[in-house]
Formats: C-alpha cells, structure tokens, sequence
C-alpha cells in the first residue's frame, strides 16, 4: 500500500476506515467480518455468535457535564443496538475505562452504575474489563451476543421491491441529550425476526441518509424515500431527521407480502411501531443523497 | 454505596477496580467473571469461552516517538497473554481506536500492520472494531479465545508445597522497549496444559510481587521465594525484577512431583523454558513484599 503524508482528518472516519479494513486479510472461519453492525462467528449447530464493539471519549461523545450514568448508559446501549440489529440478543460484555487522575471516583461510579442499570435492563452480564489511567475519560465496551441461524439479518440481502422501515422519530438526538437516554431497539428486533424475515437491517447511528447508504451498498440496490413519511422528532427538520445520526432506531427492509401483514398487525393493534419510508430499487444509482437536504 | 469526594488519584488504580466490581453483580452462566486474566463463558461440552479485553492510551502506555507496529503488537499480545494464561488458545478479535486529526495517516495504518502480524502469528482473526476520533490516541482490544474445559486454569488453584515457576527474566520491559516486543508465552502455556496440570497460573503484567499477591489471594494461600533464582534481564536489579511489570511472561504453579517431572524434562532437553523461583505455602500472610525490595 502506497505511503502518504496525510493526516487523518484529511482523509475522514470513513477514508480511514476505508483504509484500515484493506491492511485485514479476510480470514477462515469467520462467518462475517469487518462490515455489518455486528461479527458474526461459528457458535453450535443452530446458532452464531455475534460480537461488537465501540467507543466513546470525552469531547468528542460527551462532556463532564452530562450525567454519567447516560454516558455509561449510552456506551452499553449503542453495542446492544448494533446485537439487535443483526437480529440477536446480546450475552456478555467487557468494559475498558480510561480515568483521568483528576476526575471523581463518584463519576466514574455513576459511568458503571448506568451501565450496570443497562446491563440488567437487557440480559447482559458485564464478565470483566481493563480500568487505566488517561488523560480524557474514555469508555469501550466490547459485547457478545448470539443469533439462531435462521434469524440472522445483515446489511446485504435488501431486495428491489421492499418496503424501507424504521423503528420511531428521527433527528436532534444530540441537541435533545437523548442519545444518553434511547432505548436500543432490541424488542423490536426480536419481534421482526420471529415474526416476520426482514431482508436488511442496520441500526442508525450515521443518520438515516448514511445508515441506508451502507444497505444500499451493501445489497448492490437503489432506494426511494418518501420523503413526507420519515417520522421526526418534535422540532426537527427533514435535513436533520436524515442526517443527524445517533438515533439507534433501527432500518430494515421486508418484501412486499410481509411489509403489507406487518402493516395489518399494526392497524390491528391500533398502535404504530413500524414506520415505512420508501422502498429499494434495482438502479444503483439511486441514492438519497443527504447533502441535497441539508439547506432544507 | 457510600458517596464520597475522593477523586481517582487518591484510591488508585487497585481501589478503583475494587470500588467498580462491588457494583457488578455475579451473574447466571458465567463460570468466571471479574477477577481472573480472562472471563470463561459457556461454550460446548468439552470447551469454554474466554473473553479478555485491554485498553492502551497515549502518553500512559506509549507514546508517538515509539514504533506504531509495536503499539498494535502490544495492544494485540497483552490480550493473547492473558488468553494464554487461562490455558486457552486466542480466536477472534475487535479493535476500537481513537485518532486525533492530526496523527498522519500512515502512523495508525502501522498500528494496524503490527496488530495484523501478530494476529497473523498467533491464528487471531481480527473481525470488527470501531474508528472514532479523539484527543490522544487509544487502542483498545477485545479477545475471545476457546480453552478445553480439562486445560482450564485460573489464578485460584495454588496449593501449599506447590513450586512456583516464571517462563522467562523479568523487569526492565519498559525501559528497555522489550514491552514493545514481548512475544506472548502461548505456545508454553498450551505445552504446560496437554502435558501437565498448573495449577495456578497468571501473567506478569503487574510485576512479580503484585501478580503473585493476586495468585495468593486467590487460592488463599502464602508463597516463599528464592530470591537468587529469579532469572531477571541484563543490567536489571531484584527489586525491578520484582516490581516492573511488563513483562508478559507466565507465573504459574505445579505439585511437587509434576514440578519435578517438568525439571526432569528440561534436563533432557537441555534447555531451560520454565524457571522455579519459590514455593507455595499455607501462611497466608506470608507474601513477598515488593516494597521490601525497592532499596536494592
């Protein structure tokens, strides 16, 4: 690979992840690697294991200011999502926490009683972790999950044809603190995939623009959206309900048949979870290009 | 849980960890969480899960005047370590990085190759991570490994007459660069566990002195050393190879006649892999006390 003198925010996140995902050989054995919300991984007969992680750092996903069990919270919760999103339910976790001398020990506390209160919430059994000095506060958690075989979703298999949903409001997560308080989409989820076989799924944490962009590339496919439909928030325009990102609701894509019985069960129970937005198309070319709106 | 206004630099590392796992509770279908190099998780019938994780900071564990493939070396094999140190082989990996604007391209993209080497040398399947941008630089790992449940070995099995064993000298890893270099004791941990029967073991990351407290600990149990036979690197004193940490070679402990069957074996092979350096005892409140040593 050629050697350059950029630096990375010359190239972005994802020119760097873009980058980095090339130096990784794909290896034996691994069902799914770098490239979906989640890895997916041999487990037994009728199951695979799932395994994600991510990160949050002081400055960049939250400050000082903000409580900490949202910031604990929030650093459970978005890998609870990408689990969900792939159709599983999620295990056992490992945190690693980077501490500034200077901070609280009582912050700190906060941080893991919030992921603690999480962790109960959904199942998950927080197994063990690395606790450091640093000079931010830094907050990683890697977490397993599993999936039976046959509920699997990823963000390859959108169909021309299917029906684009999502799972609530969009938009101004940030600016509203909500984004320490979402409540990953796990329920949800589970109900799809019992009930119904969506055909992709991601969890939206780009933006719904982004998130269906990487559905889109994945399932070599084109989307319209209807615009009129994507549902906000209180307060939030078009633009932001497609670009904001940190939403964790989920996106995913059913065909014609089950998105209509889906809708049925929702008129049937008089109460709406499912919002659809658009549908996939064959023309490649056909992409909701987010920058397009962010004059709106 | 009593509030307090103490801030983390005065509990320390050892009374934040310890503050923090009083809030996790012990969960259903962990054979063993927190408290060991290594969480084991239910796998099959014959095997167990191994879940590790570790988190490397900027301006604490390295800085950016060292080798960046040895910053991804290091922050991969302190995890196969403790996967080895369980007994256990490493499988599959995540690795989360965070990445100031300015760093160049190309010194991440080597943090990437030397993780990828090693990865490459010890069967580890890197399969997903996360790209975040930060102040400092911070690499994160998470680790899953698979171990036999006959060849599972924690930090809680010491027994009194037992002989103590270290598989390399010891301190000066950080002074010297070797932390940069280490190459994880695997392949002795999984000869140790088809062969014979540790009883103990654990990695040398704390320091000699400190990692056999936690085996003490553990297993209830005293220890004697002999200090003349602790093998320690060129130009490193008692006291730094008691002390330094970083070393990422094997503390481990055998019965008697295994201890003399594993010498016998070393005396056939004319070569010395597994050093004794002292005996396990019923005392507990004998232990070797690291600050005894740091006049020498």
């Amino acid at each position: 690979m050629q050697r350059t003198s950029m630096h990375v925010s010359q190239i972005g996140e994802f020119g760097l992840i873009k980058a980095l995902k090339k130096l990784v050989p794909v290896s034996q054995g691994v069902i799914k690697g770098i490239g979906d919300d989640a890895a997916v991984l041999p487990y037994n007969k009728s199951e695979y294991l799932l395994l994600t992680t991510d990160m949050l750092a002081e400055g960049v996903h939250f400050t000082r200011r903000m409580p900490p069990e949202g910031i604990g919270h929030k650093a459970l919760a978005c890998n609870i999502s990408d689990i969900a999103a792939m159709g599983g339910r999620p295990t056992f976790a490992v945190v690693s926490i980077g501490v500034p001398g200077n901070l609280p020990v009582d912050f700190i506390k906060d941080v893991y009683r919030g992921m603690e209160r999480t962790a109960k919430d959904f199942g998950v059994s927080i197994v063990g972790g690395d606790t450091i000095k640093s000079g931010k506060i830094v907050v990683n958690v890697a977490l397993l999950g599993r999936v039976e075989k046959k509920n699997l979703v990823t963000r390859g298999g959108a169909k021309p044809g299917d029906w684009i949903f999502v799972t609530g409001p969009l938009g101004g997560s940030l600016k509203s603190g909500r984004h320490l308080k979402f409540v990953p989409r796990l329920g949800p989820a589970r109900f799809l995939v019992e009930r119904f076989t969506p055909h992709a799924m991601i969890d939206i944490s780009d933006g719904l623009a982004g998130d269906l962009g990487h559905i889109l590339e994945a399932s070599r496919a084109g989307a319209r959206l209807d615009y009129d439909c994507i549902p906000r928030h209180k307060g939030v325009s078009l633009a932001q309900a497609l670009n904001d990102g940190e939403d964790f609701e989920l996106l995913f894509t059913l065909g014609t048949r089950q998105a209509q019985a889906l809708m049925d069960w929702q008129a049937r129970q008089k109460s709406f979870y499912f919002y659809p937005v658009g549908t996939i198309t064959a023309d490649v070319k056909e992409k909701p290009d987010a920058r397009s709106f962010t004059h709106f």
